[in-house]
């Protein structure tokens, strides 16, 4: 293991380096503008696995874009890990916000990052945190210290997603055969406060279109007597929530996992600062569900946020326009025992059902994505917290995140095994946000720490 | 006057030829981008005035487009006329539900236009009925039939709140001294039903911007904990009416005139088909205040309508972003004796107090606009009403529009006279929106009109 480590310290300026060249190609997976370079970042990933020592890599074409697969298989004996990261990004609009191009990587230093950070699309999500296990990959075959059989699944539609790995994985449930998944798409509480996220929220995402009129009308002439779709639209997503904030469409709490009142009360220990928070994010007051705290609402409790929004002229001066269309895209983000699908119809059947005559409503799905909640008793998870505590030098934290990564349900559905999510982020690394930027520290620390993942799981799997 | 008209019949081709030419320049105003065109139409119709026969063109310059001046003053003792009109245009988006490029007008028949209609921006509103006004009076310098002086006040941002008109027109009141302002800016009720608009709509226009945290946030990251500026902006317009439509802005209806039964009832005897208004705008239902039918919601009663808004991720895809900011473009058309500027002020401040902790809230007025009235018992009136009475064979109707001509108050103010809104355009010609036309008869119906509305008002001002 020391032979390890150090051959990742004598190549850190190298793995810095093509960190950076990944992170010039613009994998928006979300514009089929970017598929080109969607696929160039593909084989960029295909390229280093190959030479980190992997076998049988390949592009695995899908309906979208590819999926990159590679393995280094020892003995059958051995426990098999599955590697899973994605290399595509989210779009990096308002482009206006950025005090550097997005896919212009800079290192600058930080409040939290005083060793510097990596600033472009996709630093943290999840480029960053994806090449660390192909670079901790590269240092143990180097130094002949891999002890487990591996394989890389690295998905370029995380963002859209994941339509295309699903059937990817049922239909190649025995090559992906393994007895866990390790990925790093999460964050940790601090880089002096590490933790290890047990729970995920789900996904529920739908774009709503309006139409009133049946063509932009002037507001002069018709305003006051046609319901203007904009207007409607406001009046219908407001509806959505109720004066305490509970969202009001019917049986949206049904299934809600109830979360007993001690591990509420564990879950409020965790390291947390309102006043930080708020001063962090300049705002007066925070907002949510009346009855919780923060760390409550981001995580046990499901939500609704219009992503965006847009209708009739929006560019400069003024126009007296009543316009014909409004749309907006909203995500409900889901708890254990939510179901997407049914969440999704739910929202469907009630969003039509408030329209009023004027207007006609289309509802139309998004992605959408299973909670997940993994247990903290298996070898995996001991593994990770032992990988965590020697590299860190302090216990990690389990910890519930806001977010979502569908695919650790499905894993569980088709692969029968349960994840290990690792991640080395920070919340503030604005992932989603322009400006999102992952600590060289983080980027370091999570290479030392996957090869002692390694390590403890092949032990604990023995014994 | 036989003469007059002869000469409009024999030069139908050139009036319309040159009315496509200036409808090729697109003087979009509220869009900076266009700036130059906007000053090559002014150049454009300085031009014609020139050599149609007036005096002292010139372009004046203002803070922001320049407005063309004109005239023809026989004598002291003859009644003067002051035209005015615009060569500004509303922007053309959304550019996509046009079905021929907006500044690149073609002539298609129409059910309502069988002698076909000119498709462009601004082919009603306003280059096409100005340009009405420098035809006719060519026509009459041509034959000597000019019975009255005529001044032209042609500016270009009308569409944008014709702010720098007022500065004019205060430091010009001598030059423009007249005793009637003629224009060409509104709509008759049918090509076979004529009417002649005696009321208008005044304006607040406000755009609103709401900031909820400083970035834009990953919503699962803080979904449900911090308040969606989206969201909240949903929640703000939803709360401006109540359940009747009524607006809820603390003292929005404390100066509206009340119109009285006997006017609410000879206003409903206006020819109006409410199957043929739901049908032509592919609408289930109308929708508006409670107590009121359409044809006085949409001329006695003020109005609320989002003519924008826009915030977040409005690309192709899905996007799970918390936004940091929400913007809307919010009007509000008002009635006489509502004052715009205690109306943006009381918006203002009620939008502001609606706004939760968790978000700021700027409003920034754009322009507004006074409600006007005009009498029908003035020689203006009737001269009006004679001339458009002798060309389309019947007897023009008063009637109430719900559009805003701001300047009509503003030309009451400073020059003490009355405004004749002697339109020809049609209130589906789409003006503001896609697919604007303007009928070829109209045009034509409207240079042989105004020639008579010389002739006849010289005629009851001598009387």
């Amino acid at each position: 293991m020391e032979q390890v480590q150090s051959y990742i310290k004598s190549n850190e300026k190298q793995f810095l380096d093509e960190l950076l060249e990944i992170l010039r190609i613009p994998s928006v997976s979300a514009d089929s503008a970017y598929a080109g370079d969607v696929r160039k970042t593909a084989e960029f990933v295909a390229d280093k696995l190959k030479s980190a020592g992997a076998d049988k890599v390949e592009l695995h074409e899908t309906a979208g874009h590819p999926i990159v697969y590679g393995e280094k298989l020892f003995d059958p004996a051995l426990p098999t890990v599955l590697v899973y990261g994605h290399y595509d990004v989210q779009p990096p609009d308002p482009l206006d916000l950025w005090d550097s191009p997005p896919f212009e990587p800079v290192i600058k230093k930080t409040k939290l990052h005083p060793e510097g950070a990596i600033f472009a699309r996709g630093a943290c999500d999840d480029k960053g945190q994806m090449y660390m296990h192909i670079k901790a990959f590269e240092a143990m075959m180097a130094k002949d210290s891999l002890p487990c059989n591996v394989k890389f699944m690295i998905e370029g539609e995380e963002e859209v997603g994941s339509d295309n790995l699903g059937i990817f994985c049922k239909a190649n449930a025995d090559k992906l055969a393994c007895d866990v998944v390790l990925l790093s798409d999460t964050s940790i509480i601090a880089n002096d406060v590490p933790s290890i996220t047990v729970g995920l929220r789900g996904l529920s995402y739908v774009e709503v279109e309006l139409t009133g009129p049946n063509k932009d009308l002037h507001s002069g002439v018709y305003g006051g007597a046609v319901a203007n779709p904009i207007n409607t639209l406001c009046e219908m997503v407001a509806s959505l929530k109720d004066e305490n904030n509970h969202i009001t469409i019917p049986g949206f709490y049904d299934d809600v996992e109830v979360v007993s009142i001690e591990d509420r009360t564990k879950m409020n220990e965790a390291p947390f600062s309102l006043e930080t928070y708020k001063k962090d994010l300049e705002i007066e007051d925070i907002h949510g569900e009346k009855g919780y705290t923060t760390l409550e609402r981001t995580s046990i409790r499901p939500t609704l946020d219009v992503n965006g929004m847009w209708g009739g002229y929006t560019g400069e001066g003024a126009k007296t326009v009543l316009p014909s269309k409004a749309f907006a895209k909203i995500s409900m983000r889901l708890v254990p025992n939510q179901d997407p699908d049914k969440i999704t119809q739910l929202f469907s059947d009630h969003f039509k059902s408030i329209a009023p005559k004027g207007v006609k409503v289309e509802v139309n799905p998004h992605h959408g994505g299973q909670p997940a909640v993994t247990p903290t008793d298996t070898a995996e998870y001991k593994a990770a917290h032992l990988a965590m505590e020697k590299t860190f030098g302090k216990a990690p934290i389990p910890q519930r995140s806001g977010g979502s990564i569908p695919i650790v349900a499905l894993f569980e559905e088709v692969f029968g095994v349960k994840s290990v999510l690792m991640g080395f982020g920070l919340d503030s690394d604005d992932i989603h946000s322009p400006n999102e930027h992952y600590g060289v520290y983080n980027y370091f620390k999570g290479i030392e720490t996957i090869p002692y993942f390694f390590h403890y799981y092949n032990e604990l799997k023995k014994s």
